[in-house]
């Protein structure tokens, strides 16, 4: 097994990416290929002990910016971290890709250089959404803004095999996200999709879910366009962070507020940990014809092992031949093989 | 000035909807009219002191029900309390339409009875959110679940009259819900919707919004279609409730957090109170040729009294004139004024 780590991408440095592969191979015993810097990564590996460790180095003089335009900065810099890791995917060298850099331009990469699975006419996005329970895989939250109803059903099957073989659920029940429970809820795109997913085997369909239901735990895998999953993702980050700031305000704006505070201090502790997302260390592109994770810009070293315990456990369960099965399994017929036109980066060739 | 109370709808009960009506009456010195089975109204106004209220009885035998099938049920119960609250607006006898029962049946009475303004060609339901700093009016949260840019155009129009005259903000800052601030993010409808809120007279359109910048209070008016906008309220609301119940169980799972939260209740309180949407009374169908307030269907007396209250804002700031005049301040082509076929409510005539 080999991962290939882009440790230039990432808000808190290179220094932060390498000590998050030395934790991740003592940890997981795994090959982390580190691309990047030389002399950068050296002097990083340099401040660890790093004795029977499998840290391999390739070098990448160059660097996608975070403002960097994605599709454009993936052709115009060949000799970027991130396109050399991607490249490491598809010549077969290494298995997965992570990176903590450009979210548009770790996608393009991956569509570009790694490719997509035959079969796929879109990689969708995938994170774990903390629940009151476990976590529910949503998908797609972003790389997707406008799709048609086939590109849901396709999201449905790759979010259950990842679901079952990635997070360890065995029959995971998968919903449409809608604005109402009834079938016949939803707009024009859930309404269509709908049947499609109730036909669609390999897959426990279980209807429309509202935010309420996913949050509560009753979801395991949550389908929607990337636009609206990506509203449901940052809305429910969003409310949660706005609510703990309010908590914030009112616990140390009164002298028994702090006092409280300071004797619950492990109970809010513990409340603080079962909202963190950072133990799953990303969100995973699906879809292509290997494992990559796009770990958040503002990573951790302790982030960054998770994205590749993530990328770890993606290899192991054979997360790309599963897809390909279960793509294989339906019928898609000639005009859903069209790629649109509107995705640049949807239009290349798939693999 | 005169609001058609329907004191029927609401989950608990007529009671409480007549007890909402004395608070407000007693406090706001409006007329309002109860509508509904008059021995059940008459006792209930019976249990509180009305001396000086001016709290009329239209007789209704008959109720539209939770579970009926909104349009079908206005056209099929036509002595049922909501058709005939909301027909005291259209024969001018009352100004404003206030309901908590079946929120798809009230839209169709709203749309069918009350009738839209000349020009609007999709009424839309709006809700105020609390923020970090007041509130944000969000619309469309579910009347339209599939629109076009032109749909968004208005929403925006009225979203700006709305905040600028009930909710008091002199120069709302309107924005498009979307998956990323910069010009150009956004699914296709909002990508064309938005060079025409660029061009609209008469609002401060400030781009595109994330989630972030609605709970943190930057922006007034969220304009969205009706899956997106309703999908943000419900996540909103479910991430606040998941994270609540979550403290819930820590901070009485241990004897230090019980101590705790007991310390701290003052200001646990306050946090609850500053989340608290219900003194906002509920949703406003906005575009119609009079005044519409939906409430919660769990609305307790204070809720309806809040609902009250909106209705005697939206009286009293003339917003249904206002609507008009900012609707008719903008250009809208031939091919825009055709109803859409797909939702059977829109397809009535204008008035």
């Amino acid at each position: 097994m080999n991962i290939a780590l882009d440790v230039m991408g990432g808000d808190y440095g290179p220094g932060v990416a390498v000590e998050g592969a030395v934790l991740a191979a003592r940890k997981f015993g795994a090959r982390i290929t580190l691309i990047g810097r030389q002399e950068i990564i050296e002097s990083s590996l340099a401040q660890h002990d790093t004795t029977g460790l499998d840290l391999p180095i390739v070098p990448a003089p160059d660097v996608v910016e975070m403002a960097d335009k994605p599709t454009a900065a993936i052709r115009a810099k060949p000799n970027s971290s991130m396109v050399i890791a991607s490249k490491l995917v598809s010549s077969g060298e290494a298995q997965a890709f992570v990176t903590a850099g450009n979210t548009g331009a770790a996608m393009a990469a991956g569509i570009l250089n790694i490719g997509r699975i035959k079969g796929i006419l879109r990689p969708a996005l995938l994170t774990p959404f903390p629940t009151r329970k476990g976590a529910c895989v949503v998908l797609d939250v972003g790389a997707n803004v406008d799709v048609r109803p086939e590109h849901l059903q396709q999201f449905a099957i790759m979010g259950a095999i990842f679901s079952r073989h990635v997070m360890s659920v065995p029959d995971p029940k998968v919903c449409l996200l809608s604005n109402g429970e009834e079938p016949g809820k939803g707009n024009q795109l859930v309404i269509a999709a709908y049947p499609l997913l109730q036909n669609t085997p390999g897959i426990n369909f279980q209807g429309n879910a509202e935010s309420e239901a996913v949050v509560s735990g009753d979801v395991d895998v949550l389908v929607s366009d990337g636009f609206s999953g990506n509203i449901f993702l940052k809305t429910a980050e969003a409310a949660g962070a706005g609510l703990q700031a309010i908590m914030f305000e009112e616990l140390t704006g009164s002298l028994m507020g702090k006092l409280g505070a300071l004797l619950a201090k492990g109970a809010l502790r513990r409340v603080r940990s079962r909202i963190d997302d950072s133990e799953y260390g990303g969100a995973a592109l699906l879809g292509l014809a290997g494992v990559e994770i796009v770990a958040h810009g503002k990573s951790t070293a302790n982030a960054i092992q998770s994205a590749l315990r993530f990328a770890k456990l993606g290899i192991e369960s054979n997360l790309v031949d599963e897809i390909k099965a279960g793509i294989d399994r339906i019928e898609i017929t000639e005009t859903l093989h069209q790629a649109p036109a509107d995705i640049d980066t949807a239009a290349q060739p798939a693999k």
